[in-house]
């Protein structure tokens, strides 16, 4: 049974911790913050693990095995760095790096030493995520050719971090997960509609290799929250609603047919289907649990997790060209090609 | 009271020529239109209205002060142009060309013999629209800085328009009326998603010259139908969602106060308005009696409808630059200075 | 081809004289209303169809196959007998008759003369009722045990009757045409919430022989339109809701079961299906037109509508046992059995 | 600051200990239960709370000024009596007690030894209901003259009470705090939908001194969870919806209007007023923290808390009411007079 640490006790660092507990297969050997006040809630919450400020004393602990990162963005790369090099399997919360050069640094030393590297990409883990990759892979949707998703609310802005590092790393993940094509340029439009502060507002266009296209709409300044995406694929359209309580995902076998025949008939060869709606039951076993299941079961069996360090090389990358993109008005950012190998 | 002479009676006509009858001001003098299939209904509902199958024969006819042109897009430049040149007031469906130079040219004729040419921008004269204008010009929802429309539906299909001349043109109709603002650029991404088929799908970002941002997602291929606007000021925010019965309007008293102060405090600075919510009334009146009464006064007043040839033209203008600009995957295209002069 | 006469051209008449003249296998004979303004729009709707100011006339007409009745429910006996004493077949409109005795003679004289006797229970001849008829008929939901209807709206106030017999007659017919168990008893509370009024709420509860029970609340002064049935079967539970464009019937997988045991094992052994959601798709052919066929159809086949006079009567004896024991505030009316004899 | 014992540490204590525990006026001294397990989990939430097996021994306890029960219904008397004999206040979880009788016995010994006797009506203390209790105040909505309220959802089944006692309890002690008119009878259909248990699904109606009237629809077995209100008033109508994250309340300015006049115009003199909505902002704390403010406040200032003893008492009188109208198909019972005297 792998000795897990954890470094930072923040805002999403207590989640991490409950779930390293309650997951049977691994032990949260160590917690390290360097606030006292997060150390001391640590320990009431969490009696067993060894109370640390300082992280480097974390990586040191020879019967640590594996090191889980939730810490500000731009300690990642040095704590993940540090971690790999001691030998430690690494898991890391989104996004991996704040750039792509660290991201690939760590994917290539992870690789070097046959360790673990793994990504934070909660959603992923998710009944409602996998049900959809289910749907998709099963071939019941059909091809994808459209991903349109809204994630907007009212805050929590950050001061440091754009809406696009923020939210929409959420539905590159997602979409690294989902959709096999290969995302070839970014087209991206942003506003800060407040005084000194990174975009609250952006919209994305993905556009892959087989012509499918994703958009994101992400916002900080939305009277309402909303949580919705469209995936459509040739045979069934998908309406994904996260803040359903249930049904969150539909399946509509709606769309257009076009039968084949001359130009000039095209109007009577248009139909519409306006079929059924189905909305399949979803697991609802909590994703973070999956997660850390995920990562213990990496460790011991050496099979790649989805959300590898390239899965979060190639959403820093997504990043980093939307960010460029909306900086030029929408300019498109081609995107390297970083495609899985496989 | 004008006599008013409609030219079209496919789809659409046939509502206009119900609106040109029901207003006392105006008198449906004449209907053309080349099938006799759709005469004959035009002759059933409309008795006293003369019938012709030539257009020319409409615009010649001295008895008739004004046209109404209801006919495929490639067509109203003609028409438009030769019952100016006939002294005849004219109103046209949306858009008012199919290009900018040729709306610039009507533009150009009508103000030289003092005619009105009116656009039927539909939307602006509906009871919804107006209460926003009516929320904006009172100050209640402060600057606006940002419009964000969702405009999808599973068909209709067109056969030679793209969805954005077919479903952006309203958005662009409603900002033109709404925002005093300068639209300065846009840039869209698009992609067609049935072969030999324009358009389906676009995303179109639209940068004004006070900083405030438009984005309008429209897509004839989505399995549910939806018509919802977000338009955010200073002080409050609106939610329009033309799907609803009642409630078309929510002004929700939200939004992100900044605190003056030291930029490291921001976090402390950062204070989020979550008040209450309010649907204001509305005018049920029908939008198509409002725009011929509208028309009617304007040809009798000399006064400038909102939806003059001016504003047609601007409209074609952005649809044509964002037409432009999704060819190139979002390249921005600037806007030349066609702005309300005033 | 039956040659059929309206009488009463007012609210809904209008609608029954166009589902007649577009059914190919009827014709619109004749239309009969005392008023010359009603009669005026009937002619300018339907010029080929004789006008008549006395309904005696119509009935004595022998170019008339069959009457339909749209007139003030207090009316309908005597039309109706006398068109079925003229030999003419009968659809008239909800309820049948003011009460049980008068709609008792009708099916009486009816079967004496071989006559069709319809009623125009509009509902069950809707494509969703259909579709719910269906999946009781083929065991997809399992036995019904529970059938909950809200029917509430603000207006449209009747003069002369209470919200019973205007709204809750709606799902004494649906219910009538898809539970085949019998109703045995009704309790009924109701309230006048205006002076000088009939009842403008009611919640109706009516048990059935089986065990199964229905409640329907009906109400004239609810500020939203709700249009919503709860139908429970044992696999399966059906939500129907009439104001949704699509998805009107969800059918939910959901329930409870219980494993046979001792009663002190009883929590460990209920266990709740949380399953699939299923919207199925629903024929959108109008519900009047569907109607009038049957009517037609039998007229020529001498088969019974499932909305027959005995159906119609069982209605107003349902109507009626809720008024008294609303009277009597809630005091319980046991049903005559009136059931089908089959 | 007065200690506060806690007896039950099961499936609702948890809560109430909480609560306790973060109210700064009121101290946890004590818990007790006789689930071994039960205290260990209360020992490490609360390790200064002194844990307990009997009961008895917390009543005994000196250092203790007020005891909180959180026990099945059935023990609620024997342990609030002997409380209150030993000179306690007292806090009881809904329903205080199982009878009327048992309920009046316990109001009678706490106002003869002058403590403080409240019962856990948790919904009282949120600030939707606490909003709608200003709205009628301030005559914003004017008269009410009905309540209509649904709660329903898919379990929990409880096996020894109905879902009357369940359910219904929350509107009734709603009902008791928010309609000052008094409630003289009860008429209620009941049934149970699965073998050997108590009711699942009820429908009751209440009727008051002025006119008013409230229904309640409770199920067990509803594939959907809703919570749903409607609340009608002579000037607005409010709907209060539980399931909403934001605009629980919204507040129509609906209704219809009646003018004077001769009763044959009256068609005429029916005019709807189709008005604006209004969500106004409600507050956030938590019910259960203002609860026990409460408790203690009135422990201190002997100010009456709104659900005190006779509130409960009330509750439990109209739930024994329902109970048996329903066991007689909604033979109407009358309530005897126990409303507040002042």
């Amino acid at each position: 049974m792998p000795g897990i640490g954890l470094i930072g006790y923040g805002y999403w660092g207590p989640n991490l911790a409950r779930a390293i507990a309650e997951v049977d297969a691994a032990a949260l050997s160590a917690i390290a913050d360097m606030s006292p006040a997060a150390l001391e809630r640590a320990g009431r919450r969490h009696p067993s693990a060894r109370l640390l400020t300082d992280w480097r004393d974390l990586i040191a602990d020879p019967a640590i095995d594996a090191v889980v990162i939730s810490t500000p963005v731009s300690t990642h790369f040095d704590m993940a760095l540090a971690a790999l090099r001691a030998g430690k399997h690494v898991l890391v919360e989104k996004p991996i790096t704040d750039n792509v050069f660290k991201a690939s640094l760590l994917v290539e030393e992870a690789a070097r030493r046959s360790l673990v590297l793994m990504v934070d990409h909660t959603f992923i883990y998710t009944g409602a995520v996998r049900k959809i990759k289910d749907l998709i892979t099963d071939g019941s949707i059909g091809d994808v050719y459209c991903y349109d998703a809204t994630r907007v609310n009212l805050g929590l802005l950050q001061k440091d971090v754009s809406v696009i590092w923020d939210l929409a790393v959420h539905d590159f993940a997602i979409l690294d997960f989902l959709i096999e094509a290969r995302p070839v340029a970014i087209s991206a439009s942003a506003a800060a509609f407040l005084p000194n502060s990174p975009e609250t507002m952006a919209h994305l266009s993905i556009y892959f290799d087989d012509g499918a296209m994703a958009h994101l709409n992400v916002n900080w300044m939305s009277p309402v929250k909303i949580r919705q995406t469209l995936i459509s694929g040739r045979q069934r359209m998908i309406i994904y609603d996260d803040m359903q309580n249930s049904e969150k995902i539909k399946v509509y076998d709606r769309g257009v047919d076009l039968a084949e025949g001359q130009d000039d008939d095209r109007e009577r060869r248009v139909s519409y289907r306006m079929g059924e709606m189905w909305a399949p039951q979803i697991s609802t076993k909590e994703a973070l649990i999956t997660e850390i299941e995920q990562f213990v079961h990496s460790i011991e069996s050496a099979e790649r997790p989805p959300s590898d360090g390239e899965s979060g090389l190639r959403v820093v990358e997504m990043l980093a060209a939307a960010t460029r993109s909306a900086a030029l008005r929408g300019q498109p950012m081609e995107l390297v090609d970083l495609r899985r190998a496989s």
